[in-house]
């Protein structure tokens, strides 16, 4: 099936590239799409919220605030829980077991791309603490699903040239491919889009990919690039800056001396405690509500996340109501940048004015009634030495962490990448603060070690390393900032790895996706592959009975069976449920138990085999099937469908060792054969792995001796 | 033999760590010490030249300037031909045949590695067309294997704790992060040096490997800024700018429309084709001299390098001599940058005088007579249109093209880096000196061009992509360019593709390495595992007479052994010759063919069964082994040493099947298996699989009618 012509190849290859490309384009629109929605709609609630402040005071102002955060969230939640479940989260945990080798249901049907969208543009500008990034992913990778199926099956958009992606490697590609260029639309970071997809997403990793990748995320930085610049018109509504975390190092001093090196380890420290408890407390509280509230009622899932909007609009709108007015700094060239005048008003301020008079400024709300992108921008911001008091910094850590941790998880599509960079941008400010005295005027400005903390943070809780670094470099565009970045990451991943897993691991086990792992456990080296094996295999004759094949299926629900001949006397190979089932669909049967006969009659080309399309699930169920009486009593002649070189380990060979190979060659079944051939015993294979009796859970229920 | 202790693991971490630390230092130093080294010499050769010129005339300072460098060259050739041959040519194929399991002899011994330094310095300031790049990338691998073996064994500088580095994992890790770290080092591209590793050198990658080399590059780059800020004092003699390519992107304007397509199109067509020219005609030229004349006499090599030298310090003499002087531009702000006087005279001087007067200089001069990194720097200059006349880039493109050809091969360490670098960016600045008037002011500089052609020129010849362009981007600083190098490298590497292979794939394969591609090539697909088996194998019982081994091992060459039991009724494992060795060296023999008398008798520890070291071949050879007759009757029990779980695959999987299987685990042997047992006819085991059964070329002889 694999003889394809030089014109097939082209074609091949042509569209690999088309795709890609339109994957790019469309990635970067619908990035810049979200946050555009975002930016207007959040633009709107604030000044509204604002000119009620001025005119009708306290209480209708904040019935106006929490009013439409509820509603906005009630959208996204009901859409989430009504139409795609499979939309909540950040996704980022779904592509990844899904790269692995998983397939969730409906993770990447056009139902799910739409709720993502529109959830993820109210979820964000309903003012929780949760970012887009990661939902970018999500959406990038579905968009590639999409493509590569070229659209749904159902809606039959099918396309004859797509034959060839009717396979789960050039799928999988494209997924890659996709969730760069989320990263990408995201972060405005190429090569940080590339190196995420790489380092964090896939378990598979092909060299032509790296190239292939990397155009998807330049053809989304072009995008990008050239929709802000169309919108730097005002033709964009509220839509300043685009929405996008930006560090401005223009004015950074990025000389540092050894002296920096303690705030560096102190931060790193902070953010491997932090990131690593809140993995610790976020998963617990999931796996607290999934299994009291959820599973029962699905609406108690959108209580909750309006209950979370609510209590969020009130702690952002009631703290900074307590804060303290404070002046506007001087207008001091060299201490704040020229541009960073205290209108205290209007959308984009750097300073809020919130309920103050004119001329002063609420720190806490140019934190807390801000969109969570303003509020980071607030934190990064260069030159404005002692915006913030520490106090207001102290609070809001406490509250957003707080925040954060029960929000992630809720029936919204929410990222952490923010409320991640929220947190440890938060207290790297602090520790700015405190290390500004003592380094006098050689210390880092307060901007760069809110960076570094953010570093920190992230790198405590996803305990990504490379890839964060050149995002947050991507973010800076400054070379000399590496050192530090990199050593904040390296003590964070280190301290927080101590503790327990990154975050989107702890996901995809909370899921329950069987992933598995790049190396094998430990203790598997104590097991042998027969150890693993459930049970003698359902196995069928090279020619057998329609009746008992049908029998089989129904019976079981293995995909993978062993087929034996001359009487089990050896081991013909592996054949599929799925390739058995277009047989029986298509009535291929054998009247007798006769082979010459059958050579003439079937007539199936490759494209009968096609996988079909992730989306929804099209499979053919043996349930549906219905035969006659004078079909079951005819024959199938399995050979023709058979693999009759499956990869197989001897039964003796050591777990781990085993899971290497199923691992790296991204099996889906392997064949444990006896180590002496037993002609008298019968059965020439000793069971079948799958992915499920490599998954330590099942291993240790089996031994229990293994544990601890 | 895993089972570590929780305090060896650490110890591990420890070493790790601390390894890639060391060696990011050391390549840093290494690098800015071979900067140095060149800047200073040939700064030396350079103002000695210019001198003479001016005191003693023409033929005087030509014999200085062409007897100076052939001495350098001579020196470079004889340290590579008569002390360590292994060090001559790039580097880069040697470490990429290392890094696919080629074990080549002495490319990583300390002999090579100071052979390598000390050629390196001579050849690049004696003035060849060669770049100190890829000789980089092999200092920073030799470095990382020597550390990774505590120093030469031979030198008795081993260390109790690297027993945990005594492995083929360890070291290739750590080999890949020294070929990082000196890309980073020649480039200063900390990212750029870890994607070539990535992209262009290994052949396996693991995810925690991207991390350790990313630190190394980090530190790398900080030992390379440290050293070059200690430098700005001038303690460093000649040595000013350190010696590297920066493309310095102050002034550029970096606005582009779809005008600019045109000529991005035609750079990477021109690079595509003169790249892959390159390629063959220097492969052609590789073979013709290394066939004809080297065999046969070793100092034919060292007499063709400086003959090559010659030619190559006449040819930078002799054409500038008679070019046209040329007045110097006036200083005009935004023409000219202001730095850019035209002194004509002196080292670091952006327009040479050469032989003409005062305020007027040579522009042939300005290219030829100069050291590479200094020719390239006037070449990507910015703001310097209308520097060289287009006859003048023309006559440089075809002798620098031509030297090129001529000098990569020769015995010395070259680098091609600079080479593609250099002619890339003439005719990028010839395209955009004949598109400035077509596109008028709006046109992009010409030292932009340049740096688009040197893009160009070296995806044509090297067809790495990412790597490449992070590479770029680095020494450029400036994500605007992306998008243009992008494409001029998609289309370059599309039109060399369509030619030949990538340069260091042609040279890895004219070196005769057994290197295996990532995929198996696509007439794989027509054998069966069994037709690429060479015969039946030698098989050992699994307790076996003495003599009998030591036979066996002396009249094969064969390193692994399938051991039988029960007279050859079933498969034990698969012995490895180096281990039977191991137990013949230390005379573990049994006096019966008694089982179990032997288990107590044998005490060994995995140090024993360590590999060693790649530097010297420390390999114990059966022709050294004298055993007494006595000994020669008593048995050998091989059980005790075979790896009872050999990877196996049935013999009528097609091969390119077995060949993934064999590629994606990194196996040496690979058994074949029958698919029915044959329990009659005796062996149960058909063949092995090594990696030289993969090869195209012996698959081809074995099966004629599958070529072509």
């Amino acid at each position: 099936w694999r003889s394809r012509t030089k014109h097939e190849i082209l074609q091949y290859v042509f569209l690999k590239w088309t795709f890609v490309f339109l994957l790019g384009v469309l990635t970067g629109l619908v990035g810049f799409g979200i946050n555009m929605g975002v930016e207007n709609i959040a633009g709107a609630k604030f000044l509204a919220t604002t000119k009620f402040m001025a005119t009708r005071g306290f209480i209708p102002s904040f019935l106006l605030y929490a009013g439409s955060n509820a509603v906005l969230i009630l959208i996204s939640s009901l859409l989430c829980v009504y139409i795609s479940p499979a939309a909540a989260g950040s996704g980022i945990p779904e592509v990844k077991a899904y790269l692995n080798g998983v397939d969730a249901p409906n993770i990447f049907s056009p139902k799910t791309l739409i709720v993502k969208v529109l959830g993820c543009i109210c979820t964000v500008s309903g003012g929780l603490i949760v970012g887009k990034e990661g939902p970018l992913v999500h959406v990038g990778s579905c968009l590639a699903s999409i493509l590569g199926q070229g659209g749904s099956k159902k809606y039959h958009l099918t396309w004859k040239w797509l034959r060839h992606f009717k396979n789960d490697r050039d799928r999988r590609d494209l997924v890659t491919c996709g969730s760069a260029a989320g990263v990408a639309a995201a972060f405005r970071a190429p090569v940080g889009g590339v190196l995420f997809a790489l380092e964090e997403v896939t378990s598979w990793w092909r060299g032509p990919l790296l190239w292939r990748a990397f155009f998807t995320t330049a053809v989304v930085l072009v995008v990008v690039r050239t929709s802000m610049a169309w919108c730097k018109g005002g033709t964009c509504g509220y839509f300043g800056e685009g929405g996008l975390i930006i560090f401005d190092v223009e004015g950074v001093k990025s000389e540092y001396g050894l002296l920096e090196l303690f705030p560096v380890i102190v931060l790193g420290t902070i953010g491997g405690v932090l990131g690593s408890l809140f993995n610790s407390l976020n998963a617990k509280f999931v796996v607290f509500f999934g299994g009291v509230l959820n599973k029962r009622w699905p609406s108690a899932k959108v209580l909750q996340a309006v209950l979370i909007a609510l209590l969020t609009a009130t702690i952002s709108f009631l703290v900074p109501w307590y804060a303290e007015c404070r002046p506007c700094p001087e207008q001091k060239v060299g201490v704040f940048p020229v541009g960073a005048e205290c209108p205290t008003h209007g959308r984009a301020a750097n300073f809020k004015g919130f309920h103050c008079p004119p001329g002063t400024y609420n720190d806490l709300a140019n934190l807390f009634f801000n969109t969570n992108d303003d509020a980071t921008r607030n934190l990064f911001s260069i030159g404005t030495r002692g915006e913030f008091r520490k106090s207001s910094l102290l609070i809001y850590l406490a509250s957003s962490y707080f925040l954060a941790v029960i929000t992630y998880g809720i029936a919204v599509p929410s990222g952490l990448f923010v409320p991640a960079i929220l947190c440890g941008a938060t207290y790297g400010r602090l520790v700015g603060m405190i290390m500004g005295p003592i380094a006098g005027e050689n210390s880092l400005d307060e901007g760069v070690y809110a960076l570094l903390g953010a570093a920190s943070f992230l790198g405590g809780s996803m305990r990504m390393t490379v890839s964060l670094c050149i995002i947050l470099l991507e973010l800076t565009n400054n070379l000399r900032m590496l050192p530090l970045i990199m050593f904040v990451l390296l003590v964070s991943k280190t301290v927080g790895d101590s503790f327990n897993d990154a975050v989107f691991d702890i996901h995809v086990m909370l899921k329950g996706f069987p992933f598995l792992d790049a190396h094998p456990e430990p203790f598997m080296r104590h097991l042998t592959a027969k150890e693993a094996v459930s049970g003698p295999p359902v196995t069928f004759n090279a020619v057998e009975k329609v009746r008992t094949v049908v029998e089989v299926l129904r019976t079981t629900s293995h995909n993978g069976f062993p087929v034996l001949e001359e009487n089990g006397a050896y081991l013909c190979g592996l054949v599929l449920r799925s390739h058995i089932m277009v047989l029986l669909e298509k009535r291929k049967f054998l009247p007798r138990l006769d082979d010459s006969y059958y050579e003439e009659g079937i007539h199936l080309s490759s494209a009968d085999f096609a996988k079909p399309g992730s989306g929804k699930r099209m499979k053919s169920k043996i349930e549906n099937l219905v035969l006659s009486q004078e079909e079951q009593e005819m024959y199938l002649d399995l050979r023709y469908l058979t693999n009759t070189s499956p990869y197989t380990v001897v039964e003796t060979m050591s777990l781990a060792k085993a899971f290497t190979l199923f691992r790296q060659l991204g099996l889906r079944h392997m064949c444990v054969i006896p180590r002496k051939p037993r002609p008298t015993e019968g059965c020439p294979i000793v069971g079948i792995l799958t992915r499920h009796d490599f998954m330590p859970g099942y291993l240790h229920s089996m031994h229990p001796h293994l544990r601890g």
